[in-house]
C-alpha cells in the first residue's frame, strides 16, 4: 500500500502551471499551494473543488512568502513570524476546503522551506508549533531521518515519511543533491521499477550501486512539465499491475 | 445594550497603526484584519491573543487585496475571486484565532469594500456567499438598509446593523459624505452625547437638523490617532454613566 | 507604412506567458511589462535584450499595481498616486532596457488602465504627468478619438493611433465591447485583410456593415496562445505582400 | 569633512515610518527607498522632493524584494534576479528624482542585503553588476574592509567607506554584533565625541578599550524614532563645533 502525492493549485492569476486535473487521475494525496509560494484563493478553489469530487486527500502546501522565487529561495523567516505563517496558510486553506466540500487532511512544506527543515531545527520547529497551534491532529510530511521529522516526532506530531519517485539517492539516505550527477531520473520505466522496488522490498539502489533501505507511506511525483505527467502515468500503471494498492495515507472524508 | 466596535490588527512588518492595547480596554468586539488590507500572521496573532486575554470578540475585517491603499481603493474583483477571498481570509483569521485561545464570531467587511457592497449587488452577493461558504453562522455587520443587509437577509445570512459615532448622518440615515461639512463629527462631548442618545432613544440629530430614526446593535469607534482613543474612551464613559450596559453582539467563547 | 505592436515580458517568476521570442521576429514594436501588472526585473531585462538583438523598439507597458489580476481589474488608483507609480515604471523600464542596449521609446498603458483612461480625464491626466516627468519626449500609445488623445495633445504630448487587429469596430470607429458579438475576430486571413485595408484605404468595415474611416500609425496583435502568434504571422505576410513597409514609429537608437 | 547619511522614504501606504522632514535637515545624503523593502512612488517621491528642495544629496537605498520584513531578512536571490532587481529600483528611483528635481548620486544596499554583501562575494558581484549595467558613475557606499569594497574596486565602480554613529567596534574594525554587548550606542553625547574623534584623528575607542584606525567619507545616522532623531541633531552641532565641514561625498547637481 502506498500514496502518490503531488503539488497542485500552483497556478496564479493569469499565468497557469502543470495540469490540474490530469494530476488528479493519478495521485491519491494533492499537495495544494496556499497563495504564499504560489496559488490565489479563487484558482485553489478550483482545484480543491476538482480534489473533493475525486475524492483525492488534499494537504496543505505551506511556503515561504515569496510568489517572485515560487518558494524556492531561503529567507531568513524569523520562527514567530514562520509560526504565524503556518497557521494562517493551514487556516486559509481550511476554509476554502470547506467551501469545496473536502478537509485539509496534512502538512508538507513546499521547496526552500521544505529543504531547510531538513537540516535546521529553529525553522523546523516553528513550522511544527504552527501545525500544533492550528491543527495537532494534521500529519507533517517529511524527508525520513530529517530534523523535520526528529522534531516532529520529539513534541508528538504525526510524520509521515515521503520518497521522491524521480531523485537519486545516496547510500546513507539522503537525495543527492541537484548539483550532482545522478541528482535526477528521467526514465519513465526505470522510475517506475525502482518506486515498485521501493514499496514491495523497502529499499532503492543508491547512486554508488549499494542498496539503501528506505520506508515511505508516500511517493511525491511532479506534474509540471508534460513529460513529468506522463512519467507519474507510468508509475501508477506500474504500482497497479504489481499488486500495490494505491491510498492516501490520510482520509478525505470531513 | 449595546456593542463598541474599532479596527485593530493593522500593523505591517515594521510599520505600526494605532494603539491595539489602549483599545482593547476601550471596545467590546474587535474587527481584526486578515492580510489583505493591514496585517500580517504573526503581527494579527499577538493582537488576538492580547483579545482573548481581554474576552473581547473577535471578527474578520476582511479587504480588498491592497496593502498599498490600505484597502481604501475601490477594486473591480470579479466576484468569483472577491468570494475565495472572503473564505481565505476567514479561514486564515479562525486558525490565527484558534491559536491564540479564541474564536472569530463574525465578518465585517473593510474600507473601500465596506463601502461598495453598501450599493453593490454583485460585490454584496459574493461577500455573503464567501462567509457562507466559510461559515454560515458568522453574523455580518454593516450599514442599516444598506444592499449589504438586503442581501444577507435574502440568503439567511444574520446582518449586525451598525452606526458610526464620528460620522455625520443626512436626514434618510445615509451617511454625510466626507466630501461635504458634517460629515465628521470632532468634539468628544458631542459625540458621546449623540451616541448614548442612540441608545437611549433610537434616533440621532441629522445634519440638518431633523431627527432621524436609527437602530444600531454595534457601535464603530476608532483608535487609530491619539484623538480618536481619546474620544472611544470618552464614550465609552458616558454610555456606562448613563447606563448603558456594554456587551458584544457575538460571544468570544470559542 | 505602418508598425506592429503586442504585449511583452510577461512572465513572472515560475510562471511562463506568451512566446517572446516568437514574436520579437513579427512585430516592430514591442510593449514590454513593467512589473506591475505582470514582468520581473530578470525576466524583463531578457524580453529586453531579445527585443536589442532584433532591433525591435520598446515601448513602457505601465498597468495598475495588480499580478493578481493581471492589470485587468480597474482600480481607483488616487491621480497623485497613479503618476508616481508610472514615473516608477518607466524609470525602471528605462534602466533595464539600458543594461539590454536599447532604451524605452515609448509608453502604452495596460488592460483596465488603458480603458480606463478612454474616458477617465482624472487618471488618463495622472498617467500623462507621469510621462511628461520621467521623459516628456515619450510619445503615448492609445485609441483615437478617446480622452487619452485629448489630454495628452492638449498637453502638447505627442500621441500616436493605435488600431487593433482582431477587434470588431463600431460605425462610430469604437470598439465593439467583448460583452457584443463581432467583439472578437478569430480568422487570420479576414484580419489580414481587413489590416491591410486599413493601411491602404484608411478604412475597416464595421460590425454593422459600414465603413468606418480609421487612422492609426500603429496595429496590435496579441502572442499569449498559440493561435493568437500564428494570426500575427499572417498579417505580417500579408502586409509585405501589399507592399506595406513594417516600421516601428519610434526609432529603437539609443 | 565629512558626510552625514540616513534612511529616508521608508513609509509605505497609509504606514509611517521616521520623521523625513527634519532628517533632511540634519543629513547631508538621503538613502531613499526604492520600493522592495520600503516606500511607495508617491512617498518616495514626496521625500525626493523635499531632500530637492533643501539641496540634500540621494541615492538609492536598494534592498531585498521584502515589505514583511522590511528588507532585514537575508533572501537567497540567485545573482542574475538580484543584478536584474537592483537595475530595477536605480532606475525606478532615478526617474522618479528627475521628477523631484534632482538626480540619484549613489548607492547603499539596505539592511540583509548591505550585511550579506559585506562577506559574501556572490551577492557583492550581482550588485556592483546591477550598479554597472544602470549607471556605473554611481559610487556604492559600504563598509570598508568588507567584500563589497573590493568586489567594487575589483571592476573599477567607487566605493565610498561609511561608518556608524552609534555603533560599537571590535579592535579589527568590524562591528560589534548586535547580540553582544556593546552593540549599540545611546548616549548621543558620546557619540557626538566618538564621531569628532573619527573625522579629526581617524579613529575610534574599540570595545575593549584599544583604538581602532577607521577611515570613513560618511557617517550613518538614523532617525526612525525620536530619540534618533536627537542623536543625529547632536552630532551634527557637535562635528560643527569641532569646525568640520558637513559637505556630502556627491553632488545633489543634475
Amino acid at each position: 500500500m502506498i500514496d502518490l502525492n503531488a503539488d497542485l493549485g500552483e497556478s496564479f492569476g493569469a499565468w497557469r502551471m502543470g495540469d490540474d486535473a490530469r494530476m488528479l487521475d493519478v495521485v491519491t494525496s494533492a499537495n495544494v499551494a496556499c497563495g504564499f509560494h504560489a496559488g490565489d484563493p479563487s484558482g485553489i478553489l478550483e482545484t480543491l473543488t476538482a480534489a473533493a469530487d475525486r475524492g483525492v486527500t488534499v494537504g496543505a502546501h505551506v511556503g515561504y512568502p515569496d510568489l517572485r522565487g515560487f518558494g524556492r529561495r531561503t529567507i531568513d523567516v524569523p520562527p514567530a513570524d514562520l509560526t504565524a505563517d503556518t497557521v494562517y496558510q493551514i487556516g486559509a486553506l481550511q476554509a476554502l476546503a470547506r467551501a469545496a466540500g473536502t478537509r485539509v487532511a496534512y502538512v508538507k512544506p513546499h521547496g526552500a522551506l521544505y529543504n531547510r527543515i531538513v537540516h535546521d531545527d529553529v525553522q523546523a520547529r516553528a513550522v511544527v508549533d504552527g501545525i500544533l497551534a492550528a491543527d495537532d491532529s494534521l500529519p507533517l510530511v517529511g524527508l525520513p531521518g530529517s530534523v523535520t521529522q526528529r522534531v516532529a516526532e520529539s513534541v508528538g506530531l504525526s510524520f509521515v515519511a515521503e520518497a521522491y519517485a524521480d531523485r537519486g539517492y545516496r547510500p546513507d539516505g539522503t537525495l543527492v543533491p541537484r548539483s550532482e550527477p545522478g541528482a535526477v531520473l528521467h526514465d519513465a520505466d526505470a522510475i517506475a521499477r525502482r518506486m515498485v522496488g521501493l514499496v514491495v522490498d523497502g529499499s532503492v539502489e543508491a547512486v554508488d550501486g549499494s542498496v539503501v533501505t528506505l520506508s515511505a507511506r508516500t511517493i511525491c511525483v511532479h506534474g509540471d512539465t508534460a513529460g513529468s505527467v506522463g512519467i507519474a502515468v507510468a508509475l501508477r500503471s506500474a504500482l497497479e499491475r504489481a499488486g500495490v494498492t494505491l491510498s492516501p495515507f490520510a482520509s478525505a472524508a470531513a
